[in-house]
């Protein structure tokens, strides 16, 4: 049994995803940020980082979204979630870290720039600024990382639920939707995905 | 034979110093950011992202350094720089992508304000902040993730040459050193590593 401790419209909706898509058996608890229980002292006993998603294996406990896509494939192989090889591996890893490490980021300087300064004027500096660094962010994926129909190409791998739940904050971020047409026909592919949709639901 | 593009004080480094413990056949070639050359067209082919590193492998140009790192693990198997198993390997990745996405993204903030606003008054505020953040970082790294001697314990792997290229920027950064003991031992126990002595030569 996994446990998966989430909060609706962030990033752990991929892990979620990824969850169903393997077959894993796994239960759902969800943290209300609203509530501030990301900083409260049982949810830091499970991640001193404060953040969504973690998993809680049988084995201990796992953060950042990257790592957690990559051990839900390996230990469900059968589902065929990511290439084994080590080339095809380290293209799907590229992929993912990009989406943490650039994209999640860029998106992340609207609602948490106090992450990065605690002046209010340069806080609203950095959420202005978001429709732009999100809107470049998406291009490079739209010209180039993703293959299509899928982000690797033909094949289904744990990179689609990382890339759907990010394209789902392209309204709210003002990203210039003209210029990726390539993501929002992912998108709307993945949500027609049984999947997405139960994952969805259960976030509701 | 692997090509990596590298800048000196950049995070590529960590896979600098990974290649030469791996015993991979490598070579290099420097990328000069006071020239522009990450925005040259010739770079540009390599990597659209603009950034280092980036590997060229007999089976094509790989970014970012989580993915990069775990490659020439994965490809370099008999140096046993990496668990194996999902969950040792996942909790490999959840370092590595920590690195990444929260350490490695405060660091940027002070010299890459740009790409995150185009006001130099936010850009001023964010580089202020970096000691701030750089040190609530590092204070998870002293606190929790770094096992010790190595991160991830008894055993060296690909986390340990990327941590300790983010301790090199601990000073640079105001980082509050009196709060990080363990990792400024870590700092001084890989300054004396072979591979790292011999990484930083072929960058002087």
């Amino acid at each position: 049994m996994l446990t998966l401790y989430y909060t609706p419209r962030t990033c752990a909706l991929a892990t979620h995803i990824a969850l169903i898509d393997a077959g894993a058996d796994y239960t759902l608890k969800r943290i209300d940020f609203a509530k501030g229980e990301q900083r409260a002292p049982e949810f830091l006993a499970v991640n001193p980082k404060g953040r969504v998603p973690a998993l809680v294996t049988p084995q201990g406990i796992l953060t950042e979204t990257p790592a957690l896509l990559a051990y839900i494939a390996q230990t469900h192989s059968q589902a065929n979630l990511a290439p084994t090889d080590p080339f095809g591996f380290a293209r799907l890893q590229a992929f993912t870290a990009f989406l943490s490490s650039t994209l999640h980021v860029a998106h992340a300087h609207g609602p948490r720039g106090n992450r990065w300064t605690d002046d209010p004027a340069a806080q609203a500096a950095l959420k202005s600024y978001v429709p732009t660094s999100m809107t470049a962010a998406f291009k490079l994926v739209e010209d180039g990382m993703l293959e299509g129909p899928f982000v690797m190409g033909d094949t289904y791998t744990i990179a689609d639920p990382y890339l759907f739940t990010m394209s789902t904050w392209i309204e709210g971020d003002g990203v210039d939707t003209t210029q990726i047409p390539r993501v929002l026909a992912h998108r709307q592919m993945m949500t027609q995905r049984p999947s997405v949709i139960r994952a969805l639901a259960e976030e509701a």
